[in-house]
């Protein structure tokens, strides 16, 4: 497996139709684990979508809280020396020496560190004690923008939409402008990776800006879009009683089960009008 | 929150409809975190939908490969003594002395002994590297009963099935009669729950045994339903490359599209036939 690692790949299944059977070539979601190196320090490893790696590093970084703002982070480049299954699957981060994790510390508490945003930042209160600004309070939604942008996140979505296994991110502008959208088989990842575009592009914070998710808005989704000054995060399906409540506590707009001309806002209501 | 914890949350929301604008009651499925202690020492803490926690627990231990069978559980209980938000969070096992993991060697490599089967066992290495058997050879899939199952599945979950937010995993047996059906906002907890319900029975290794999910069939999946020699995983929607290849490579079947009167056989056509 000495390739680079490729988004989609092709494969041979057999496919039973009614009783009919044929063997034919069906395209899978890719699915590789990216290492996220500080220096010489293992810092994560991740399941991947292979694709826009470095806006998932710096995603990563960001939304995990290693690093404030871009500056931090001083270099960030795939590692050319990798050999083999490692191959297009290692990113090398230098950051700004205060913004260096203290790994021994990590060590001392791995649990509280492991960082994918599911079983590490498990607890609500590791989330309450990082210092988080509510987003922007003067943003305001027009529902009519609103109800057009999960067609635009599928038109945006052709390409990879054929696999029917990944996860799609989006952030739009207040007037229903699409700036960027990622696709990842990890729903978070997708947002990692829309994120750390906009803070490779020194956008950050988003405080004018709507993020779109497939499927839930899951704790970690509204956690990470806190970080980047998210006022509005919306997504096509429920959110868990976790991710509201932490929206309503921090003051960001959570809308669920956004279809056709419907929608149902579970915290921030008062954003939601003509703007 | 010292309240103990429940499966469905009821919560004040605004909903949208073209125009018309009404407050109103509406479910969310819970999202609440789960951690696990081997006697004093905590093991992990996962996001769970609470129910079925000690199912889930028992589940995790096995699939992480942390027992081998039941009797190595030797208790398994709720801290009653947990307080304030821990109230219903906490599961204490004790474990067989030679199950006990060792603490401080994980410490010194918390990054492969994270667990949550998404960041942590990140490597299909550190799967390949545990002894797995390959699942039962013999049995025999029927698709004429395999495909009225994903009916079933949606039958046994309407309960639960209104928070639109949950997924689902279920056992049949090869005449498409239904064992255990669990749901949880985590696919990998739902898959948890109803292994750690069929080891608490004593009825693993599940060698004539379908396991069905609700959305994609990822990695994780399958690593957890090859540690409980589950012959046959079918998904309603896409597996990913790297379920494909771990399926290929351990000889289980992987069944994805299960929808209506089709479905693609990923790895393992051998089992799909007559009886």
């Amino acid at each position: 497996m000495a390739r680079k690692p490729r988004s989609v790949d092709l494969t041979q299944v057999t496919e039973w139709d009614d009783g009919k059977i044929r063997r034919k070539e069906d395209y899978l979601a890719a699915e590789e684990p990216l290492e996220i190196r500080i220096g010489d320090d293992p810092l994560s490893v991740t399941m991947r979508t292979p694709g826009h790696d470095l806006e998932l590093a710096a995603g990563f970084l960001f939304t995990e809280g290693l690093v404030q703002r871009r500056a931090q982070i001083i270099t960030l480049e795939e590692d050319a020396g990798a050999a083999g299954e490692n191959r297009g699957n290692v990113v090398l981060a230098k950051l700004a020496p205060e913004a260096a994790p203290d790994f021994e510390k990590m060590r001392r508490h791995f649990f509280a560190a492991s960082s994918c945003g599911i079983c590490g930042k498990a607890s609500i209160d590791s989330v309450r004690a990082r210092t988080l600004v509510p987003p922007n309070p003067d943003f305001r939604l027009d529902p009519e923008v609103l109800v057009r942008l999960p067609e635009m996140l599928r038109a945006s979505q052709a390409v990879f939409g054929r696999t029917g296994g990944l996860h799609a991110a989006a952030l739009f502008d207040g007037a229903g402008e699409l700036l960027v959208m990622r696709e990842d088989i990890g729903r978070h990842n997708a947002v990692d990776k829309v994120i750390g575009w906009a803070l490779l592009e020194e956008r950050v914070p988003l405080g004018n800006t709507i993020l779109l998710v497939s499927g839930r808005g899951g704790f970690e989704i509204v956690q990470k879009a806190i970080v980047a000054g998210l006022p509005v995060v919306a997504s096509v399906s429920a959110p868990s009683s976790l991710a509201v409540q932490l929206a309503r506590e921090l003051g960001q707009t959570l809308i669920g089960f956004l279809r056709g001309r419907r929608f149902v806002v579970y915290a921030g209501d008062e954003r939601v009008g003509k703007t």
